[in-house]
């Protein structure tokens, strides 16, 4: 902008809600503002799962920042990544050079986490990204394919077993999906395989499903998903995870198809802040959010560990569209001298949804299940989805879905994908 | 099914539109069908374009072969790739096994050629794939990216040219939309370069765009596509395509983006029924679409060529169609013992789109240009897309697009593909 050098640098890491809904709240106010971040759009995670179990496609729950950001001038986004963030010197290092910031806005999120088992990575992968997403969906679809091309039975059996290790929300999601593709979208598709006996098992360390849910919400969350046919081992502790299956001590659960939804881990661009972080890597802020000794640096989101009441705030959207806001608050008020405020979270309550249907819902005092739950959910991710024809597009899908049982993006996307998993067959029956 | 395993073997390769329509019109036939795709979709060929541009998601184009004949219980599908045809004993070897056949249909369609110049891949992709689709709509999209990011002017412009070999139906219509992209789409987009300065180039050997059409055709097109802001080089022959651009002779145009839609290239699969092809590795078949000395092997769509008053049915959807009809009817009438019968082209026309509002049309004697043609394409191409949802997907981004000149599926999908483009970027400001 003419005339606008002068102002101050903000500096923001991070497209996802936190940094997005930072940036928005800098709306107008005297500073240049530089969004970085090393994808070119904001994801609605919450429903990535649908992306990845074929429901809804790529574009429906992606919005280039860019677009979202164009008519905000004072904005420039960057796609780039930060690599190295210096607060002695107010400096991030990129893949593509530097940048100096007056302020830093860190939002970088977080990733799952293998609890230092990277190794399963390659058998069991996380849901992140849309790279993620695509890869669950080819490695579902495929399980299916290779059955139906397979001659022996147990063999066949173990490729129709689909183990989900984690049941969080994102877990409980894909179960409760995977149960669906088997029992109804690809019910009639096969000659040889009847999808109906594919096996999906839901694990976790916990003695019961949703943990952060109160106790009663997780009873119904169980029933639920059984009702959907989902085996539920809790309390099991999985030991390893390889190409036979998962292991939990001794035993091993032989399945084609494995799925990570256990541990998060935050950004590691966390750690060159040189302030205490938590087991999660997630950087322990001060109550405003921003690091010991360095007012100018703001954490938020998935990277920040943050007190609320006697626990932490969640790691959910709401919580980090909060954080942003608060964050350009307090970035405004430093701008006029005004010392920062400091954050509460406002718990919205929680949601999750099973399938169709079925749902839980914890909104302070109140708690729903069943119908009423999912369209609670229906409803409040609509809502919030951003741009209008997304909206369109997956009410669209939804309602698709709901009448046919159909799920309309069960393409498999690359081809050299399948060719490897070709060869890997072509090897097994060789070897 | 049941007592059905002494029935005929129709192996049917290949689930495009010849060997998807093939499989549907041998439907209730006393026959086993067993379609092979080394992929598990139909792909909508015509509008694979509008993926690669960023206007259509790919569950939008494609379907689930399995879906779409899901009722048609004489068909079974198999996901694996046909690596040779052995004519004498009958048999297809597959990459995981073998097929036994009694009739055969070989329509495994065409990819792209770069008449023996393979190495131009790497710099020029062609469009045949969903996965060349996103490989485009990356490389246009980071182009701007890198332009925004870039310092030298010079070096910025070369970043912001576009250049398109090939002006048939499919190269038109890409440069028709890089230029609305450029021009409407992206326009205030971004804050350091200004996507309208980017400069579009539409090369052929030829004298004239769309070549295959009437030159009154050709010559709205050419007006179309410079009042879109388009360059169009006809009449000059590439001799090389590196990471410069694209030379001509001794001059050469420095270009970020090339992308191939000269030439197209059969199958090689062909090659393995040992009978005579032309110089596109097109099959020259009988009349009846058959094979020199074996009735049981058919030939259809992009693979096969077919002769067509004084000179060849073209490569597009609606023979594609009326081939796989055919060949499926003279399967029936082989059953039944009758003579196969010669095959006879039904020319319904040409359609070309450029961009919003303007298109070509040649519809036997009658020709169309500008608006009319235009929605006569809509229409058309929203008629045949298969399936109901799709239409209605279809129709919801087109309006979006319409209305408010964006595209809805400007995502960058693979993170490894941009941090693979940084390095590149990185390399380059190195050295």
């Amino acid at each position: 902008m003419p005339g606008a050098s002068d102002r101050p640098h903000v500096v923001i890491i991070g497209g996802g809600f936190g940094g997005l809904y930072a940036a928005k709240a800098l709306k107008g106010a005297p500073v240049r503002i530089t969004l970085i971040d090393r994808r070119n759009h904001h994801l609605f995670q919450p429903l990535l799962y649908q992306v990845a179990t074929a429901a809804l496609a790529a574009p429906d729950i992606a919005a280039p920042i860019r677009k979202i950001l164009r008519r905000q001038r004072n904005v420039t986004v960057l796609l780039d990544e930060a690599r190295e963030i210096d607060t002695a010197s107010r400096r991030v290092r990129l893949s593509g050079g530097e940048l100096a910031y007056d302020y830093l806005v860190v939002a970088a999120g977080a990733t799952h986490s293998y609890f230092g088992h990277d190794d399963w990575a390659d058998y069991a992968p996380g849901l992140k990204t849309i790279g993620d997403a695509f890869e669950i969906r080819r490695k579902v679809l495929m399980a299916y394919e290779r059955a139906e091309g397979e001659s022996d039975p147990q063999r066949r059996q173990e490729l129709l077993t689909f183990v989900v290790v984690g049941a969080g929300p994102t877990g409980v999601e894909l179960a409760g999906a995977l149960s669906e593709i088997a029992r109804r979208t690809l019910a009639r598709d096969f000659r040889n395989v009847n999808p109906g006996s594919a096996k999906i098992v839901l694990m976790d360390a916990s003695d019961r499903v949703l943990p952060a849910y109160e106790p009663g919400l997780s009873d119904r969350a169980r029933l639920q998903l059984e009702d959907l046919g989902v085996e539920i081992h809790t309390g099991v502790r999985v030991t390893k995870i390889d190409n036979e299956g998962v292991h939990t001590g001794d035993s091993v659960l032989r399945a084609g198809t494995v799925l990570w939804a256990a541990g998060v881990q935050a950004s590691p661009l966390g750690r060159s802040l040189g302030v205490p972080q938590d087991r999660a890597g997630r950087v322990l802020v001060e109550p405003d959010l921003s690091i010991p000794e360095h007012p100018e640096v703001l954490v938020i989101g998935d990277q920040a560990a943050v007190k609320h009441d006697d626990g932490w705030v969640p790691g959910v959207a709401p919580a980090a569209i909060q954080m942003g806001r608060h964050a350009a608050n307090n970035i405004r008020r430093a701008l006029r001298s005004q010392e920062m405020l400091p954050f509460r979270y406002a718990d919205k309550g929680m949601l999750a949804t099973i399938g169709r249907s079925r749902a839980v819902a914890q909104l302070g005092r109140m708690k729903f299940s069943g119908w009423i739950a999912w369209m609670l959910w229906l409803c409040i991710h609509i809502f919030f989805l951003i741009g209008f024809r997304n909206r369109l597009a997956v009410l669209l899908d939804w309602m698709w879905a709901y009448f046919t049982f159909q799920r309309s993006a069960r393409i498999i996307m690359e081809d050299k994908h399948f060719e490897e998993t070709q060869r890997e067959t072509d090897l097994r029956k060789a070897g």
